[in-house]
This record gives C-alpha cells, structure tokens and sequence, in this order.
C-alpha cells in the first residue's frame, strides 16, 4: 500500500509548492510581455521550470523575454508551459500562502486552499530560449537612478514605427556620467546622470523595454546591466530581463540644441502647467496650438477655436532679452514641464522660428526642446 | 465717465458671479446627460438661465432632463446656452472661490484667477423645454433608503432594447411598502423596502434614469418623487430631475418565484463569491457555467472547459433535503451575492430545471433569482 502511493508520488514530472505572493508577484510581472494575443500559441504561455534550487517562470515576446525566479519547495524537477493568462487569472483569485503545482505531460495541476485546477499546457521543448547575455559591457546602476532619469524621457520616444530608431531611448555612458536621450523629433528630453559607471557604451534600447525594467525591478536597490553587440540585460537577484538593442545611428541631436537666445525667461512650472493646460481645451482642433507673448510685463499665453471660442491669460515671469512671440503644441510643452521637479523653470527662444527650450530652474544636465508650430 | 462704464456695464444679457465648487458639481452632474455625441448640437449643450434669486444650469438628452439650482450673485438676467463639454473642461481647470460668467449675444465670457476665456454658444430659445410635472401622486423619500433598494436591483435589469420594459425598474408603492424588481429574463431581483410613503403607485423606470438620480441626489437627506402618467420627477433643493416612464405592462415575475424548494442550503457568502470567480475562469468559453452539486457534505463547485482546463471545490454548507446537481451562469449568481450585505445567504432548488432562490440569511423581502442552464 504504501509503495502504491509513492510510487503514484513519483509518476509526475514537476511537484512544487510555492509562496503565493511571490508568484502574484512574479506573474503580474509578466503579464505584459505575454499579451495572451500572440498569433504564435507558445508565446501566450508562461514557462515553468523546476530546478533543484527554486523555480524560474518565464515569458517572452521575442522582442524581450523576462525571467523571475523563486524560491520553493522542489520535490521533483521538470518543466512544462502553461497559458499565461490563465494562470494568473487562477492564482489571483487565491487567498492561501502557498501553492502547490504538479504537473504530469502538458496538464498542470495547482492546489491551494481547498480550490483545485488543472491547465492545459504545451511541451516545454516548443518554447523560445531566452538568451542570457555574458559577454559585453557590465555596470552595476542604482535602481532609484535609473527610474529617476528614465521618467524624465521616456514620454518623448516617438510610438511609430516608421523610424525605428526614434522608439528607443539612446543611453551614452562614460566612466563618469549617465546620459539618456529621447525624441520624436517634434521634442527632444536629454537628462544626465553621475552615473560612476567605470564602462563607457552607448544603445538605443527600446523605449518598452526600458519601461518593462522599471516595473519589474521592483523593491532591489541595483541592478546589473549588460550590453553585449544587439542585446541588453538587466539582473537582479529574482529577475532578468533580456532585449535586443535597435540597430542603427541615432541621430546627431547635438546639432539641434540652440547654443544662445535672445530671450530667457523664467517663471513658475505650476502655473504654466495649469495656464496651457487650459489654454489646450480651445485648440483642441488646431493641434493643441498655443501662442505666447513675452514682453517685459510677463507671459501672455493665448489659444483660439473659431468653433469652441478663445482663452488668454497673463503670468506673471522674469524677462530678459528681447521678448516676441512663439506658438507651440501645448501638450508637447506639458510633457516636459510635468518631468521637472522644481518650483521653478527657464524658457528661451529666439524668434517664431526657433525650437523653444526648457530647464527646471538650478538643474544643470537636463534639457527639453520643443519644435515651434507656425502660426 | 461713469456713464460710460455703466452703460457698457449694462450691454450685456447675463452677468453674474458664481461659487466655483458649486458650479463644478453641478457640471459633473450634467456630464453623463450631456453626452457631447447627439446628432443634435443643442443637446451637447447646457442651458446657463441667470434669474434674479439665482443661476439655474441644466441639460436634456430628451428622455431625461436635469436641472441644478446655484446661488450666485445675479447682476443681469437672461439666458444662453454653450457647449457642456467645453464649459466643465474650462471649469475644472480652475483653482479660485468664483468664477464670473457674462454674456453677450451667444457669446460668453468666463474670467476666474486671471485666466480669461470666451465660449461659442448658441440662442437658448432652440433649447428643448424640460417639463416641470405638477400632477400626479407626489411622496418623500429618503435618500439613503432609495439608494440602497436600488443598488440591490439596478443590475438585473436587461441592457437590450429588444424588450424596452425590461429595461426599467419596476417601482410598485403602497401606504407601508415600496418594491423594486429588475429583470432581464435569465435573473430577477427583488428588494422590499419600508416606505411609509402614504400613496400607492406603480411605474416601470429607466434604470439610467435612476443610476442619474441615484448620482445627482449628492448629500441631500430625502427627496420629493412624482409620479404622473408617463413622467417621473425628483426634485431637491439644489436639483430636479424629469425622466420619462417605460410604457406598457411588467411581466407578471410572480408566477416564476418558486414557492416551495426540495433543497435549502445555507453558506459564507464571501466563500461562495470567491469560488465561483475562480470557477468562471474555466468557463470563460462556456457562458461561465458553473455546476453545483449539493450532497449532505456541502457543495461542490466544478467547472471545465476542453481548452484551458478544469476547477473543483468543496465549500462547507449546511444542507437540508434531497441534493442534486444545478448549473448556472456564474456572473449572474456574482452579481445577486455581491449586493447581499449579510454573511450568510439561502440557496434553494428543486431539480436541474428549476431556477436557484438566493437569498441574505435572516432578512426578509429580498429575492435573488437565477435561471439554470443545460448541463
């Protein structure tokens, strides 16, 4: 009798029991990079792998795969991959502190607290490798930097597709600084870091990519990354993540950077905030056109709709140089100033023409640059 | 001089000063009937009526009417109408105590803060009348009664304009009680209430309607509700709604409440919540058929479905008669337990074609019930 029941104890290919909230954890981590929309099935699936010293779940797009890793109780070793979706869907509706998992060929089955499922799953064998990157360049960053100067260009990267190059965010690393650059060529972000990162490299990594890291990077404090050739990774102790680099030359935006200006000024961030921000409902259909006027008494800042109607309003500022006028798409200003953190900010321009630039006031090493609309 | 300035001060139609946080709510109350979509522009708009004891602002979208009540400082009075939309984007933006409105011709202008905006509107003699009803049987109402009764109901009702009756609720009053049914043919709730209402009524009312009202009552105490041929009125000190009635007969629901059961089983509302959502997840496919299966340990819950895979759990219930086996849509019986408020609820059955009662453990007049599906 009892060797009946070990011996129905062996007859499976993985047996596992897992700390719930870390598996929450790790699938939510996931979840974005398996769309459960994939024309390829497997890519709709999580991998699950029991090894000796814990279980690694994993997903990729081909585009970039991520990999977390748990601890847990592994009584027999194996793989199998499961619909991402419906895992997570099950496991969210968990309440226990541990999971159990066995699976025997491609039927998953999970156990906790009285709640039993099975899932249909694939061969593990049909699955894409996600490549671990070991030669290359290696830095170790601090997390809360690199969330820190991401968050103030990521928003500029360009969403179409049709210049690839410009999905991306361009990181240059010396020995010494960090700096990071994005733009859809109607604005350009450029924020630099101490980065103390004894490489110097420099790729355009994709811009989702980038964000996928920073969700996943959760509460670890550093985080080695590598660039090796056309790939990027990132590792932590319970998490990696793996992405190809955007092939080609990003472009010399250093070119575009005004070198001097007729006309500086500096102002409040929140009140220009809320002023185009209002300014924007009444240019709704004229691509969120905004005029400013600088003269000696401020900003005037006006929009009109020959439909919806029109909206001016005056800030106070401090003028130097010439003044004039200049419109912009308010949206693309606004993008900038909410990435800025202080109670102040410069905007210089030389004339209807030329790009507009903003700074958080007593910041040095950030930049954004607006391209002026005609008006 | 003066002259001057009064007679320009003078050549306006409406001119008054309103208290911002007043006007704001009054615009997010109209938001949902002004829907900015309709074919015909003047119901994308708000009528603005400035009178002597205040600033009456409302909007229609024909079947249901809402006027709201300001205070405000009245220099001039008249009438305009502009676009609901455009006027809450602009009013929202605001950070000041008031804002001003003036008007001239089917222009108005708003000055609030130093930010200054004029609005196209149009004449407000176009604006459809909103009737104020001033017959019919008239009874108070307290808020928070109607507001729970209703929350127990409005999810039943059908979303489909096939069969238009089903979508109301049915209000039934008499001198003691007021009852709420709503149905869409495969679920039926019912909730008694104690009125003391002093009329006796009966009227089949838009579900929208109500959720509207249920919204705009804010933190009045009770309200006044009229009933009259085929229109409904709530009215408070700040705002009024008419709505017109569902025409024609409510099905006679009584005679699908089974009046005896062969099963009674009673159980955790939360457990049974939280396995039918894990259930559901198997049967996404198969309109979330779940299957019950009563026996004298408890319930078992089971689902399947032959691309992702199966559930099963047994819950703890205490059980009285024959037992059996029942299979129904698991949203439906999720939307009647998660308007129960007890810890415990009644399930009742009497074979596999029967419908499933459900009911709040130790509370009297509410029903809950579900149609069973073929298994």
């Amino acid at each position: 009798m009892t060797e009946t029941i070990t011996s129905q104890k062996k007859n499976v290919d993985i047996e596992v029991s897992l700390v719930l909230d870390k598996l929450k954890k790790a699938l939510s981590g996931l979840e974005r990079v398996v769309s459960g929309r994939s024309t390829l099935p497997i890519l709709n699936n999580v991998l699950i792998r029991a090894q000796k010293d814990g279980v690694e779940i994993s997903a990729t797009d081909l585009e970039m795969g991520v990999k977390f890793f748990l601890g847990g109780k592994v009584e027999t070793e194996g793989t199998i991959t499961v619909p991402g979706k419906t895992l997570s869907n099950f496991v969210n509706n968990l309440h226990g502190d541990t999971v159990s998992f066995t699976s025997k060929g491609n039927i998953l089955s999970l156990s906790s607290g009285g709640m039993n499922a099975t899932i249909n799953g694939m061969s593990a064998d049909e699955f894409p490798v996600i490549p671990e990157v070991e030669g290359g360049k290696v830095v170790e960053m601090q997390t809360n930097l690199f969330k820190d100067l991401l968050s103030q260009v990521d928003f500029a990267a360009s969403f179409e597709e049709s210049r690839p190059i410009l999905t991306g965010v361009y990181l240059v690393a010396d020995e010494k600084t960090i700096t990071l650059v994005a733009t859809d060529s109607y604005r350009l972000s450029e924020v630099k870091g101490e980065g103390g990162l004894k490489e110097s490299f420099s790729a355009v990594v994709p811009v989702r990519t980038l964000n996928e890291i920073k969700k996943v990077l959760g509460d670890a404090q550093k985080f080695e990354l590598r660039v090796w050739e056309n790939q990027i990774m990132v590792k932590t102790e319970s998490v990696t993540v793996v992405s190809r680099i955007i092939e080609g030359e990003y472009p010399n935006y250093q070119q575009i950077i005004p070198t001097n200006s007729a006309t500086k000024v500096e102002l409040e961030v929140q009140d220009l905030i809320d002023t185009l921000k209002t300014a924007s409902i009444f240019s709704v259909e004229e691509s969120s056109s905004v005029k400013l006027v600088v003269s000696t008494d401020g900003i005037e800042v006006t929009s009109q709709s020959s439909q919806l109607g029109s909206f001016s309003s005056q800030l106070p500022a401090q003028v130097e140089g010439e003044g004039g006028e200049i419109s912009f798409n308010a949206k693309y200003i606004l993008d900038g100033l909410n990435s800025f953190t202080t109670p102040k900010c410069i905007f210089e321009f030389s004339g209807k023409g030329s790009p507009g630039v903003f700074k958080p006031s007593g910041v040095e090493g950030r930049l954004y640059i607006v391209m002026p609309l005609k008006s």
